[in-house]
């Protein structure tokens, strides 16, 4: 959701909503925009400077004075609600390392609704977070799946392993996904479009797995690749 | 026909297509630009550098990261060069039942091109054609997969049968898709966004199999479901 104007960025910020980020014209020099710019940063919320053209494309009031924030109705979980869950039977986990496209996030999170994923966990930073579109890519599934934000991923997953998971990180030059036990406590770390699996993070892992590729282009993108890598677990978990 | 993008112009130097033109942005300062540039020159094509607004005005995905590429439209294949193609190997190809999106359609390619399918096959109507938007979205993958148009697809599977493929359904309602036997001569038929798989079209099927939902939203993207399908496809297949 984009809240646009500098007063209604400025009661957004009096409130308890996340918010993911505030687009700011570059070059404001009025007192008013400065004493805002201020407050925003005193909280914490990353100010992103942009030339005057993004605002005029982003904004849909077209009254932003130069402030466009992002919020998300959205209520994030914490990875325990996610862990939690899962005490009866054995937990699978879902791990995003740093996915940007809404689009993507979206199509992620509804594959894990329908795979039987307890709980997606993603980055603040470097990462799409639930917005308009992932709510509407995700087809509703949103609803039903629990997303976790977090700091840091790699501090989530030593979370999970201190729980008993088993963390297999989706990447090139790893084992072939169908030799891996994909079994009991699960979590898959699913890599970014571009980066993949970080070197840090990859180091935090059990093992590394890989989708075979048999073609020249070699990359899938990272819904699809999330939807085989999940499903072959399914297979492989399935009473 | 425009193709934009690192990627997808590396992917298209590499195919034997007749390029017209590259423009490139000028003072892109990038390793990534530069190294393409080279590589676009090494095939002795015009580089053609342009400014910024040359570019924005041209670009049709305003995701060209300042590389256009101009190729003359894309030329179809025969369901036969399909076919012929898969003599000395067990064939596999993926028919299509009204996929509408030009995105899907484009995820679609490339995972079929990285699964090692020989070819896939659409409708005339009422499904996406190969555009720009499905070039840019499949990565480079439409150079390497054959895709072939055909006015009834009811036919195309016709011929796929007499040439010995057991064709499949991915429906909802069939068989748990890890019992099927995928191996041999195979024809997947998705199932189009909203549509799944036509009546007429199931009845040619020899099988309807199914992805297993364990979510409440109970539906997949269909480039998603066709990539699990897929490699569930591989995983029985492979060596």
């Amino acid at each position: 959701m984009k809240v646009e104007g500098r007063n209604s960025v400025y009661e957004l910020l009096k409130t308890d909503k996340e918010i993911d980020k505030i687009l700011v014209q570059k070059d404001l020099k009025d007192d008013a925009s400065k004493r805002l710019i201020n407050v925003i940063r005193s909280h914490k919320i990353k100010v992103q400077l942009v030339d005057k053209y993004v605002i005029e494309k982003e904004s849909e009031s077209k009254r932003s004075q130069g402030f466009i924030a992002y919020t998300s109705d959205y209520k994030y979980f914490d990875v325990e609600d996610i862990i939690v869950d899962a005490q009866d039977k054995d937990g699978f986990v879902v791990v995003l390392n740093e996915i940007l496209d809404p689009h993507n996030l979206g199509s992620i999170i509804r594959v894990c609704e329908c795979a039987g994923v307890d709980g997606i966990v993603i980055g603040k930073d470097r990462s799409a977070s639930v917005n308009d579109t992932v709510m509407r890519i995700s087809a509703g599934a949103l609803n039903h799946v629990k997303v976790a934000r977090v700091v840091n991923i790699n501090h989530a997953i030593d979370k999970l392993k201190d729980n008993g998971y088993w963390v297999y990180g989706a990447e090139v030059g790893g084992q072939e996904i169908y030799k891996a036990n994909l079994t009991g406590k699960l979590c898959l770390v699913i890599g970014g479009e571009d980066s993949g699996v970080k070197r840090l993070t990859k180091e935090k892992c059990d093992g590394i797995i890989s989708i075979p590729m048999y073609g020249k282009v070699n990359s899938l993108n990272a819904s699809v690749a999330c939807g085989v890598a999940v499903y072959e677990a399914v297979r492989q978990r399935r009473k």
